[in-house]
C-alpha cells in the first residue's frame, strides 16, 4: 500500500479565517438588522487602474488572432516584464539587480511557500512571531519543523523571534544559528517595520553565520518613511545571502490577478552550489509561466501612467490607515504600525486576549478585525485591522469604535 | 552554514530542447534561405476561440469598477467554473464527479508536479517509457527516485514501463509492485491510447495491489474513437485509488492562459486518512487561485458556443494530425498515435537513432520534430511529430518529407 507524506498529518487545523467566518455568520443571523463592516482579511478593494484595464484587453486581443497570439511564455517570465522590473523595481532604487534574476511567478504565496524546496531537509528554519503562516506550514509539510505543541502553539525546531511592544516589533538575532530566516517588512501582521540599518545588521548576520535569509517585500510600496529599505539589496551584501519575495497583489490590486516575482541573486551560492541554477530548474520542471494577459498587466503597472494611478491607489488604502491609527489613538488604545503598511496592530484593552477583543468589537461595534493570536503565541494581546476597505467604510467603523 | 536539497545535485541537464534549440539556430544561421517548419513542441498556434476572447473582455471590465471587481478567488476555484467542469466533463459523460471533488488550479504541468507532494518520502513511482518528463523529475527532486544512471538513462528506484510497438504501447503491469503510477492516455508523445477495458484492468490493478494512479487526460479532447475512456472514471472503482489530472492548453488553446484541475475524489482514502483534505490542505497554503478573468474563460469553454467553436479548433488540429500520418505512410513510414491525439510517433527509418534523423530531418526537409529519445530510452528509434501547426505548414512539411 502506498503511503502518504505524513508531515500534513502534523498540522495543525487551519481555523483562523474559518472561524471568524462562523463567528460573523453567526451574529449576523441574530442580527439582521446590523450591518458588519470587515476590516480583517487583507483584501483589496479598489478597481484595477485604468492603465492596468486597459493593457489587459489590449493583450486579450493579442490572443484572439494568429498573428499575435501567444502559446506557453517563457518559464521565468517575459522579457519585457522581467525589465521592466529590473529597471523601476531595482535599477531605479540603486540595487544591481538584473532581469535574469528575477523569476516571474504567479504570486507571492505560492513562492513563498514553494522556495523552501530548494534547501536541505535538516535546515532550522527562524521566523518572527507573530507570522504569517504559510512560512512555517510550508516547512511542516516539508518536515522541517518538528512537532507540534499544543500548549505553547510552537514547533520543536522552529526558531521563534518574538515581536511585541517591547522590543518595537524588531526581531533579536536567536541564541541558535538558524539556517533559513524568514523576515517580511513592512510586515504582516504587525504593520510595523525596521529601518535600513536594522535590516542591514540582519543581512550582516546572515553572511557571517552562514545563513540564508527569505525576504518578504510585499509591502514595499506602503513604505512612506525615508530610512526603511524598499528591497533588501539596498543593504551590502545582501546579494550573496538573500532572496527576495514580491508582489503585485497589495502594490497594484493584483489579488485577484495573480502575479508575484522572486529575485535569487547569481551570487548566491551554497559551496559551488548556484541557487539561482536551483530555482531555475524548479520553475522550468514545476511551473508554467504566468499568463500572458497578466504579465502584460504587470508591465502597465511600471508604466508614467500605471505609476501614477497606483500611487493614488496606495495613497487611498493609507488615508484609511491613517484614518484607523488616529481614531484608535482617539479613543484611547495604544496603536502600531499604519505608517510604513496598510496594516494596523493594536493592545487589546484591559488584558483582553485576542479572541475576547474580537467577540467584543463584533458584538458591541459590529466591526470585524482580527485576532493577532491567530499569527502566533506573541500576537495574544493584539489585534490587527487592515486599510483595505472602502474609506467609507473605515470612517463609519472608526466611528463606531469611538462611540464603545 | 545552511544545506541545499541535494536531490537536485542528481538531475541531468534538461537538454531537450535547448539542444533542438541549438541545432536549429545552426542550421538557420547556416542556410538562411531555406524555410524552417516547426512541428516540434506541443504547443498550440491557433487563436482563443472568439466565446473565450468575449469572456475575458467581460471580466476584465468587471475588474475595472468596485461593485463587480474580485480579490482573491476560492482557494480551490470559483464555484461557476468547478460547477461547470463537473457537470460538463464528468455528470456528461456518466461519471460520478462533484465540483467539491475538483481544484482548479493554474495548469495541469504545475499539479503534475506537486501532486507527488502529499504522497509518502519512500513511495516507488512506475512511469510509462517513454514519457512526459515532469513526472519523474517532480520525483527526483523529493528523493523518490534513487540514482541516475547515464549508461541506462534510468532512475535506480523507478519502474519503468516500456512502450513500444511490440506491445502496441500499451504498458504491461509491471513485476514490481509500485505505490503511485503515472498513466497518461491518450500519450504525450506517443500520440496512441488504450482502451477503456484496457484502463479498467488497470484500475482493477491499482485497488487490488494499493497502488495510487496519477492519471493525466491532458489530451482527452481529442479522442475520436468510442472504445477510449474520456476519464479514469468511467471505470468501476477508479475512485478509490486513482487522481485525474485536466488541462485547458490543448482541448480549449490555452497553454499561454494557464488554466487546469485536478480531480481528487472523497473515497480516495489511505487508511483513514483523505487524500481529498491533503490536497486542498496543500492548495490552501501553498497557491492562492487561478485569475478570476481565467476561470471566467474556462467556463466560457463549456458554453454552447464555446463548445461548438473548440470542436473546430480540436478538428483543425486533428486535420493535421491525419494529414502528417497519411502523408507520412504514403512515404513508407511506419506510424503511431495521431488518431485520438495531436501526435504522430514514427519509427525511425533504416535503423536511425531518433538524434540521426532529427539531423536528416532538418538537413535534408528543414523540418523540425522531436528525438523520441528525448522522453526515455525506450522512445530511442521513434520521432515525434506535433499536429499544433498551422494547416499550411504541416502540408508543406508532409510534401517535403515526401519528395526526400
Amino acid at each position: 500500500m502506498y503511503q502518504l507524506n505524513e508531515n500534513y498529518q502534523k498540522l495543525p487545523g487551519s481555523y483562523l479565517f474559518s472561524t471568524i467566518a462562523k463567528k460573523v455568520a453567526a451574529f449576523t443571523e441574530a442580527n439582521p438588522d446590523k450591518k458588519v463592516i470587515r476590516l480583517g482579511i487583507g483584501d483589496v478593494t479598489q478597481p484595477l487602474a485604468p492603465a492596468i484595464i486597459e493593457a489587459l484587453h489590449k493583450a486579450v486581443d493579442e490572443m484572439a488572432s494568429a498573428e499575435t497570439f501567444r502559446g506557453y511564455a517563457p518559464d521565468l517570465g517575459y522579457d519585457f516584464l522581467r525589465n521592466a522590473i529590473a529597471e523601476h523595481d531595482y535599477k531605479a532604487k540603486g540595487c544591481d539587480i538584473s532581469a535574469d534574476e528575477i523569476f516571474v511567478s504567479d504570486g507571492a504565496k505560492s513562492d513563498s511557500a514553494n522556495i523552501q524546496e530548494i534547501f536541505g531537509a535538516d535546515c532550522r528554519i527562524a521566523v518572527t512571531d507573530p507570522v504569517y503562516p504559510v512560512y512555517v506550514d510550508s516547512n511542516v509539510m516539508a518536515g522541517r519543523c518538528g512537532d507540534y505543541n499544543y500548549d505553547t502553539q510552537m514547533w520543536s525546531r522552529v526558531i521563534y523571534m518574538p515581536c511585541t511592544k517591547e522590543n518595537g516589533f524588531a526581531p533579536a538575532f536567536p541564541s541558535e544559528t538558524p539556517d533559513m530566516i524568514y523576515l517580511c517588512f513592512p510586515n504582516n501582521p504587525t504593520g510595523t517595520t525596521i529601518t535600513k540599518e536594522q535590516l542591514q545588521a540582519w543581512v550582516d548576520y546572515a553572511n557571517k553565520n552562514g545563513s540564508v535569509i527569505l525576504y518578504d517585500a510585499a509591502y514595499e510600496a506602503y513604505i512612506s518613511e525615508d530610512n526603511v529599505a524598499h528591497s533588501i539589496y539596498e543593504c551590502e551584501g545582501a546579494k550573496t545571502c538573500a532572496i527576495e519575495l514580491r508582489s503585485f497583489s497589495k502594490n497594484a490590486g493584483f489579488t485577484g490577478v495573480r502575479l508575484g516575482f522572486t529575485v535569487v541573486p547569481e551570487e548566491l551560492k551554497c559551496g559551488d552550489v548556484s541557487l539561482h541554477a536551483m530555482w531555475a530548474r524548479r520553475h522550468g520542471t514545476k511551473f508554467n509561466g504566468a499568463p500572458y494577459i497578466v504579465q502584460r498587466a504587470g508591465e502597465a503597472v511600471y508604466s508614467e501612467t500605471g505609476k501614477a494611478q497606483l500611487k493614488e491607489q496606495v495613497a487611498y488604502y493609507m488615508k484609511n490607515a491613517n484614518t484607523i491609527k488616529n481614531g484608535l489613538q482617539a479613543a484611547g488604545y495604544e496603536v502600531f504600525g499604519g505608517v510604513n503598511a496598510p496594516y494596523i496592530w493594536l493592545k487589546t484593552p484591559d488584558g483582553m486576549t485576542s479572541w475576547d477583543f474580537f467577540d467584543y468589537l463584533l458584538e458591541k461595534a459590529n466591526v470585524v478585525g482580527t485576532p493577532g493570536s491567530g499569527f502566533g503565541p506573541s500576537g495574544e494581546g493584539y489585534f490587527r485591522l487592515t486599510a483595505f476597505g472602502s474609506y467609507e467604510n473605515t470612517v463609519a467603523a472608526l466611528e463606531r469604535i469611538q462611540a464603545l
